[in-house]
Formats: structure tokens, C-alpha cells, sequence
């Protein structure tokens, strides 16, 4: 582990930290507001640490992926502290778990909240909740990687511990260009979609705030009942559509810029996700149509909205689909495993490794009936490695496994069952709301602080896509290697 | 697909089963019970059928690994339905798809009835419910290979596809032998348990009936509390240490009477297995310590039971556990999952895939640490292949997915998620009693038509592990195969 070099990073990081919370700072100061003084003495304490770890000169500069993983996972843990300050030091969250419950949640762009009431929330500290949703997404480290002059070396490393997805690519040759275009398409579709939701008539400030939740596929509400509020049919529909954008692969985003459009609409991951949506929306639609709403096109409504709410990990709600059947109930909750594509805002497993998971499953039972066959997964025409498939299986299985250990930690609480398990796995999908308490209309205030902890770090967990955040478990991880 | 061989083997089958209704024939003429006449129409039909399909001679003899699969699964659906003509015939549960329920409840060793008052039962048809479990166990074709002259050449394919285990083995060269020795370890361990519980004091046929019900991990009562109705402190300790017994490895029986004692007790399963097994009691004790019972001992004796009755899948009760505090109720449904040894007469997943689950996931986290290091998974000091890692992985994959599509069906029965999510769990590991309306005191009788065939397929899934059954559903193992 090259100590020195890691140091250095989260010290650019921490600057990094402070410089985005200037715009909070400037709304705040605008509005006259109470958290004013907050973002001041975070920004100053993030500068001068920052500063302080930055000028730590390590002895090579070259980074490897074990050193990559260090940086994202040590890096998520203190932009996640430093994220929560605002909240505690302006009293609007006066626990410190609390507010590092809401910071890894904004971070994590999981999207859940342990306030009753959002809309008593000063300006400045709304706004600093859903840009952390905005900045979370597309990955702090990558942004950090898109404004500074190349890192070194080990840039490529850290991108893929931060990217979601099984294999993040790069679009170009060059890292930094890479991450410079991905946020260009993302600053891009966030601007449109200011725009549109202005122009259904939603005030700017919401629209820049639900903009930010939406594309990042956060799901922090800036009002109590979320986007249900607005009561505003073109909103609802403007908002499902770019969250199924967010939740869609960015480098089909860049290829359909390039003209590419064969690429984008063969690619097996696009299809089989707008497939599910489609499917989901529909079987919804049928299952509260004469119990929850009377009109197919009021079910049809809703239940686009929260599909597409629920699979791309965002959690925003337009009405209370804790009271639907239990057949919709059901269905979302397993759609919070599936996520979205990989290289998307989205969290969760990723349609890709449930693609190739099934087709690992195939595989497997023809391999039964045809014994002395030689048979390859395959994806997008490309023979799929087994190290890969390896991969993807296992992380299924350590995926359930944190599940089983978080759920069993939250289970002192002694809340009821539908509560506890879907607290833990909205969480590590990093979709916000689950069922019963933490339902749409509910929050998670009522667990205890050890609850919230876990649920803190199945956020982290489910954002890094866990294997950063485990491998600082593992000693041997630490151990210092020669170079 | 070679057709006849498998219809021939479907008929030997058959007549198999109507030989083991014999003795529950008996015992209802005995106790000129109303039942008398449903078995003998059953055995009657069995035989008939039975043999019109044994006189199908094959044009060659050879059975595969397909043919083997073809053999139990069907063998099985048709055992389980013969199985349940004895409940519809005499009337003791009219409807015949409740008594396909039971009957599949049975042969799996699942426990889980439709009944809510068992004690009303006519003796034969008790007895026909606990030995069903007895035989399904240890497996009926496995059985047919004990007793009958060898089948051919095929007969390895059939045990394996039977047998619990990534990996059953022959203990002996010949695979008749080999099931003979199997069952002779069975037969005397059940012979003990009976007289252990008869000296407790519990009546002949309840320490019969009972002896079945622990030793195949079954856990059909014949008292409406279950084991809690005798209130008999020694009878439960015996019946813990058997059904623990009943979830080990029998292999390792037959080593221990070979007198490979070093081979036993250095088994990195069986020390998971009894390490789960001693974890779990004493979190559960503490956990229902001064909750639930006033003594230490009292919560020891309770948590001892239900952790072995749950682990080895056998679903006997000494108390309501829907009742404890949940951090106890979600371990016992975690437990659900883990099951007993490979080669026992237990179900779910088996320690011994578990145990490389996550040894798999440990080389997987070496792996990012020190890309360039090459490492195996070994288990007892042989390196696993990955063509079986592989194939475990997926095993993991498919049983949740199967779950997951059980709950689905479930969910329209509108039913609670405690309820509904354990009943499935419980029913794919052959375990019997869940939480909520199916917990230890409940009954499976409230759920729809739909779910209750839904619960008796994930039963016969979880009993021979998924594979043969999801085959049936793949239409190219139907193609024939020139031979």
C-alpha cells in the first residue's frame, strides 16, 4: 500500500469537497439563511485538512489497484464525514449519526432520509442534500479526476473501484478525457431537464433540486411527500423519463452522439432493461387498476412512475404504493435488486450481471443435458471470460450476504419484518424508501443509531459496489508491498 | 431421451411405492380404521399401473445422465401423487390438491401440513404421513436400488440426481451396495431413536412415528403443538441430538464404523455445521433469555430444539419461536437456508456449498489484493474445480431466483410478507414451519390452490436440488438422442 500516495488523493479530494459546497454556501447567503455559518467552517476545516494531507509527498507516484480501492473507499468514508457537517454544525440534524445517515445517503444517491419534515429545511442545506445525490452519482473521485490535471498513473484504477458495472470502459484513450465527456453528457441532460420541469410550471429552485435527484437517481424529496406534492401529471412524466435516462448506460449516451445508433439499440443491457420496465409498469398497472386508482390510465400513471423509480434506484414517489396489493409490493422490491445499467447514476446488482446471470444459469443446465459440449456466455457477440462470470456470481452471493448480516443487525431494533428487510436492501441498492416505516411516506428516524450506521455503510457498500469497502477488512490488504 | 427405459423405471417405481404402503395398510386394519379401503385402492392402482409400465422393455438398456434426471423427476411427481390418493380416498382431506400438498410435504420431508387438527387423523393414514417422510429422506429410487437387482448400467446418473450434495459419491464400488449400506445405517439409527424415546416414557407409535419424522429431518407432527405436546424434556434432548444426526453427512457414518475417526472429526462441513449449530443456540438463548423464558435453561432447552430443528430442515416444535424477539426469528429463517450436510437426509442449500461459497468469495477478495497471485479453493486438502465453484455459484443464483418467483405467485393470495416470504424459504428447504400464519403452531391451509401447487413444486425442487426439475421445463432435453 503506498500510504503517502493514498494520503495525498483524499487530500485533494477534501478541497475538492469544499469547492462543492460553494454554491450551497452562495444560496445560503442569498436566502439570509441560518446555515450560513455551517458551510463557512465546513469549508474552511475541509481546505485546511485538505491542504495539510495534499502536501504529503509519497516516494513514487505510482498507483495500483489495491491503492485505487484504498482512495475510493477511505475517500467515500470522509467526503460522507465532512458531507454531514453542514447538517450537525447548523442544527438542522442535531445528531451526528443523523446527519452521517443523511450524507451517506445524499452521497450514496440513495435518496432516504431519517426528517419527518423536509420543508422546514433551510434553503442552502436543501440545495447541499440533492447536489451531493448529483455529485455522488456520476462519482466524486471521477469528477475530481475531470477538473484536476491528471492524477498519475493509477487514475484508470481508481475510476473503475468508483464506476459502477462489471467492467467500466473507457470512451477514450486518456482517463481525464474520459471522465470530462461522461460529465459534459451529464451536466447536459441535468440542464434540459431544468428546463423542462420550469417550463410544466415548477418553481426554479424545485426544478434545479428535483433535477439534480432525478438524473442523479437520488430521490431526496424537497417536500414531504416527495414529488406527489406538485400534484403535476407533465412533472411526473418528464421525471420518469430521465430517470430511466439516468439509469441507462452514459457510454450508449456518448455513442449516440457519435452517430452510433445500431450499437445502441442491438445492445442486449438496453433491451433487457427497458424490457423489465415495461413488463413491471404493466403488471402494476393491472394489479392496482380497480383497487388503488379506478381509471387505467391513473394506474398506468403511478405505476410507470414508481417502476421507474424503483429500478433505477432513484426513490422518488408520486402516492403511497405501500398500500398497494402485495403482488406490486413484491414486484418492487425484487426490482430494487435489479438497479440500472452498468456505467449509469443507478445503484443496486446492475441489469448486466442479472443478464449474464441468467445466461450463466442456462448455460449451467445445458451443460447437464449435453455433457461433452463446450459452451461460452456470450454478450454483445463477445465471449463473456469465466474469471468474469466468476466474478458477477460471486458478487451475487456476497451481495445476499451483507444482506443476511445487516438484516440480523437491524433485527434488535425489533421493528416488523417488512421494515427490517427492506430498509437493508433499499439501502444497498441505493434506491431510498422500502415498505411498512420506511415506506414512501415514511422515514428512517425511528432506528437506532447502530440501525443507522449499517444502514450507512450498505449504502457506501452498494455505491462502491462493495468490494472496496470489504477489502479494508482484509488484513492482508494493508500489508505494505516493495516497489 | 430414451423413453421406455424411463417409463419402465416410472413403473418399478410405482409398485415400489405400493409395497410401502403396506404397513400403513396394516395398521389401519388393525385399528379398523376408516382408512382401510383408500390404501387398498391406492396399492391396487400402483400395482396395476405399475406394472403396465415395468413391461415396457427398452430396445437398449444403457440409461444417461438425461435419462437419470427424466427418472426422478417425473418419478418423483407421480410418487408424490400416488402419494396423496390415500388422503383424498378415505376422505381425511378432501381436496386433492391439499392432499398433493401433503403428499409432496412428505416424500420432501418438508413437515408442512394444510391440517389444523391432526390428531384427528385415523392411524393409518398418520403413519403413511411420517413414513413417507422416512423413505423420501433417504430417497425412494435410491430405495428401489437397495432392494431391486441392479437397474443397469444407469444407476449412478439416478443416485446422483437423487442424492443430496454437490458431489455424492459411492462409499462402495457398486452403486447397489452402496445404497444398502446407506439404508442399513438409516435403519439402525431410526431402530435406537425409537427405543431411546419409548424408555422416555412417549407411547410406541408416537416414538415410532416420531423416530421417522426426526431421523428423515421431516418433522410431520401427530400432535397439534408438535414435540411441545408430550412436555417431555429428555424425549426433546434425544430428539435434538437425532435430528442433528439426521443433517449430518452418513458417509461419515459409515466411516466412523469403519473406524476412520481421524477422517471424521477433522471434516471441515461437519465442524461448520456444529459451529453454526452452537453459535446460533447461544445467540438465541441470550437472545430469548428473560423474554421469553425466566430461566437460562429453559431458553437453552428451546433454542437447542429449534436451532436443530430448523438447521437439519426438520421443522418439529417444542414452542411458538413466531413469539421471540426478532433477531432469533431471522436467524432461524437465515438457518433455513443453510440446511444440513451433503448426504444427510436435510435439505436447502447444504453447509457444505455454503462453506465454498465463501471460500469462493475470500480467493475472489485475494484476488483484487494480488492480481497476479494464482489461488484455488480447497477443501479437504484438494483443490476444487472451478467447473464446480461454478456450478455452486449458480446453484445459489437459480435457488434465489426460484424464491423469488414463488413469492411472486404467493403475493396474490394478498397475504402478509412474513407470511408469505417464509412460507416459500421454508417450503424450497424442506424445512415446514415459517413465520406468521405458517409459524410452528400455524398451517399452510389458508394459502390459494395456486400457492399451495407453487409451495408443493418449490418443495420437490428443494428436495432434489433444482436441477432435475427445471430441466423438464428446457425443451431440448426432451430431443431424442440416436444411440
Amino acid at each position: 500500500m503506498n500510504f503517502k500516495a493514498v494520503l495525498r488523493s483524499l487530500g485533494i479530494l477534501l478541497i475538492c469537497e469544499a469547492i462543492t459546497m460553494i454554491p450551497s454556501l452562495i444560496i445560503s447567503i442569498v436566502h439570509a439563511g441560518v446555515d450560513t455559518p455551517a458551510f463557512l467552517y465546513t469549508i474552511f476545516l475541509a481546505i485546511v485538512i485538505g491542504v495539510v494531507f495534499s502536501s504529503v509527498t509519497p516516494k513514487v507516484s505510482n498507483i495500483y489497484a489495491r491503492d485505487g480501492f484504498a482512495i475510493v473507499a477511505l475517500g467515500w468514508a470522509l467526503v460522507s464525514l465532512f458531507g454531514a457537517l453542514p447538517f450537525v454544525i447548523s442544527g438542522t440534524i442535531p445528531s451526528f449519526v443523523d446527519s452521517f445517515f443523511e450524507s451517506c445517503s445524499g452521497f450514496s444517491t440513495t435518496g432516504s432520509s431519517i426528517l419527518s419534515d423536509v420543508e422546514a429545511l433551510p434553503m442552502g442545506i436543501l440545495f447541499w442534500r440533492s447536489f451531493t445525490h448529483w455529485i455522488g452519482a456520476m462519482g466524486i473521485i471521477v469528477l475530481t479526476l475531470a477538473i484536476l490535471p491528471s492524477v498519475g498513473a493509477g487514475s484508470l484504477h481508481i475510476m473503475k473501484a468508483e464506476s459502477p458495472g462489471p467492467n467500466p470502459g473507457k470512451l477514450v484513450p486518456k482517463v481525464d478525457q474520459t471522465a470530462k465527456i461522461l460529465y459534459s453528457i451529464y451536466v447536459a441532460i441535468t440542464a434540459i431537464l431544468i428546463l423542462l420541469l420550469y417550463i410544466t410550471g415548477m418553481p426554479l429552485f424545485d426544478s434545479v433540486l428535483n433535477a439534480l435527484g432525478t438524473v442523479g437517481t437520488g430521490g431526496f424529496a424537497i417536500k414531504n411527500t416527495s414529488i406527489g406534492a406538485y400534484n403535476n401529471v407533465y412533472a411526473e412524466m418528464i421525471i420518469t423519463i430521465f430517470m430511466i435516462i439516468g439509469g441507462g448506460n452514459f457510454a450508449l449516451y456518448y455513442a449516440l452522439i457519435k452517430g452510433n445508433f445500431k450499437d445502441v439499440f442491438k445492445d442486449e443491457e438496453l433491451r433487457l432493461y427497458l424490457g423489465i420496465i415495461a413488463a413491471s409498469i404493466l403488471l402494476i398497472a393491472i394489479n392496482i387498476y380497480g383497487v388503488n386508482f379506478d381509471s387505467i390510465g391513473e394506474s398506468l400513471r403511478h405505476s410507470s412512475f414508481q417502476v421507474a423509480s424503483i429500478i433505477t434506484t432513484t426513490g422518488f414517489a408520486t402516492t403511497n404504493y405501500d398500500k398497494w396489493p402485495l403482488f406490486s409490493k413484491m414486484l418492487l422490491l425484487f426490482l430494487m435488486f435489479v438497479g440500472g445499467c452498468a456505467g449509469s447514476t443507478a445503484g443496486s446488482i446492475k441489469t448486466i450481471r442479472i443478464l449474464l446471470l441468467f445466461k450463466t444459469a442456462k448455460r449451467e443446465l445445458m451443460k447437464i443435458i449435453h455433457p461433452r459440449a463446450f459452451y461460452t456466455v456470450k454478450l454483445r457477440n463477445k465471449t463473456i471470460e469465466e474469471k468474469t462470470l466468476m466474478e458477477i456470481l460471486t458478487f451475487f452471493f456476497m451481495y445476499m450476504m451483507i444482506i443476511a448480516v445487516a438484516i440480523l443487525i437491524l433485527s434488535f431494533d425489533d421493528m416488523d419484518i417488512p421494515t427490517t428487510i427492506s430498509a437493508v436492501i433499499s439501502s444497498i441498492g441505493n434506491v431510498g424508501p422500502g415498505i411498512g416505516l420506511v415506506g414512501p411516506m415514511g422515514n428512517y428516524g425511528a432506528f437506532s443509531d447502530l440501525s443507522k450506521i449499517t444502514l450507512s455503510i450498505c449504502m457506501i457498500l452498494g455505491r462502491l459496489e462493495i468490494y472496496p469497502i470489504l477489502l479494508l477488512v482484509v488484513p492482508s490488504f494493508w500489508k505494505k508491498v516493495n516497489i
